[in-house]
């Protein structure tokens, strides 16, 4: 059994490039990989576009409901980056200039040789009261205000930004989850399945088919957040069931 | 201007496997880009786990607010594809046996000598008065009720199906989109880019950072749903501002 309460999680991509397919993105997959590692369970994923009115009313919407809520996007110089500003309507704060983020900038564009122009400056503004999630990929820092944690969306920024919010996390948890992999086809072990999610509590058991251009089998996959020890007894009863028919 | 008043959509991927990132979704960046070359404008896209209640209410929630929602995933012989018994569900409508989708089914088998089992027979259980997907990668049909279309959650059925789908949209459009490439930082080009996504109606400009372990420039994407003129009027404009500086 767990010792910490399992925490909830979703995810906010908010970029017209990937609503418009110009964009293939890498985000949910690396975010939702580094979540399940430490125990927190990914629930939900959206992607929206970069319109003010629609993020702040999906980030008041979501982060009822959620223990986090990241988001990636739109945190950069220009004017279609209009993240920060929407968080800070959508938690009712005060837009502004962060003082720790604007020393930050200003250490890094000297480093680098280049302006402070007033474009990167917006950069350092967010919701009154916010944590930078700083990172030494860019410059520019991310953000947490309550549970909205506000990260880019340049993936190995992202991927910095990801290490320093999993570093945050009090109390985590291992999720447990094992796969095997047969060359029956789904409907041939949809029955075993179906007793071994029936029979094993607290054990998820989802069925994947493999299929290159035709069905070349299955992975199912054995999971449980609470529970290793009933998911290790499910899997060994799928096995043997399996082995039956082979 | 268009002909034809512009459709929205928005995409439901069910699937705890992109969810724990045991797997990356390829389907997002394919329908993104087959709806953005008829002209029906992605909106929205969400995950969600597969779980019954979340895709009821979910589904409940989006179709009001699109005129088309596509689902993937979920629709195969095993006790966790629930898609099509959620969208019953969802719609109101019977979750039954619909004649077509078995004779496909039987006629599919039939042809790999394969057996017709009770778990594949429950492919063909949709909501009552769906009309089918049908696709020549697997036997299984997708169906369409309501403003709903539910997908498999393979890519290549996901692809063969999308065909099926585009064909079926009666008035498309086509939005106009074209980039421009530069060496010049974000921060360099951020007033250029503001002045002219106030200047130029119904276009929208979208700056993205090309960054290869450090900034190596801007992706300036324009593009306009209705408005292809003032896009390329735009573009111009933005050309020329940026030929300045260099």
């Amino acid at each position: 059994m767990l010792k910490n309460k399992i925490k909830s999680a979703c995810l906010v991509i908010i970029g017209n490039e990937i609503l418009t397919g110009r964009t293939q993105d890498k985000n949910i997959n690396h975010i939702a990989r580094e979540l399940f590692k430490v125990g927190v369970l990914l629930n939900y994923v959206c992607v929206i576009p970069d319109v003010k009115k629609i993020i702040i009313k999906e980030l008041r919407r979501l982060k009822k409901n959620f223990d986090y809520v990241i988001t990636t996007g739109g945190i950069g110089p220009t004017h279609d980056d209009i993240t920060a500003e929407s968080v800070s309507i959508a938690v009712g704060r005060e837009y502004k200039l962060h003082q720790g983020a604007l020393r930050d900038l200003t250490r890094y564009y000297k480093k680098i040789k280049s302006e402070l122009t007033d474009a990167r400056k917006k950069m350092a503004y967010m919701p009154s009261g916010s944590k930078l999630i700083k990172n030494k990929v860019s410059g520019a820092p991310g953000f947490n205000i309550e549970n909205i944690y506000v990260f880019a969306g340049i993936p190995s920024i992202v991927e910095a930004m990801m290490r320093e919010f999993v570093k945050s996390i009090q109390n985590k948890n291992k999720f447990y989850s094992s796969s095997i992999i047969t060359s029956l086809f789904e409907s041939k072990i949809a029955h075993i399945l179906e007793i071994a999610e029936k029979n094993f509590n607290d054990v998820s058991i989802g069925s994947y088919p493999i299929f290159d251009g035709r069905p070349k089998g299955v992975e199912v996959v054995i999971s449980s957040l609470s529970n290793k020890k009933n998911a290790q007894k499910a899997k060994k009863f799928i096995q043997t069931q399996i082995n039956k028919i082979i």
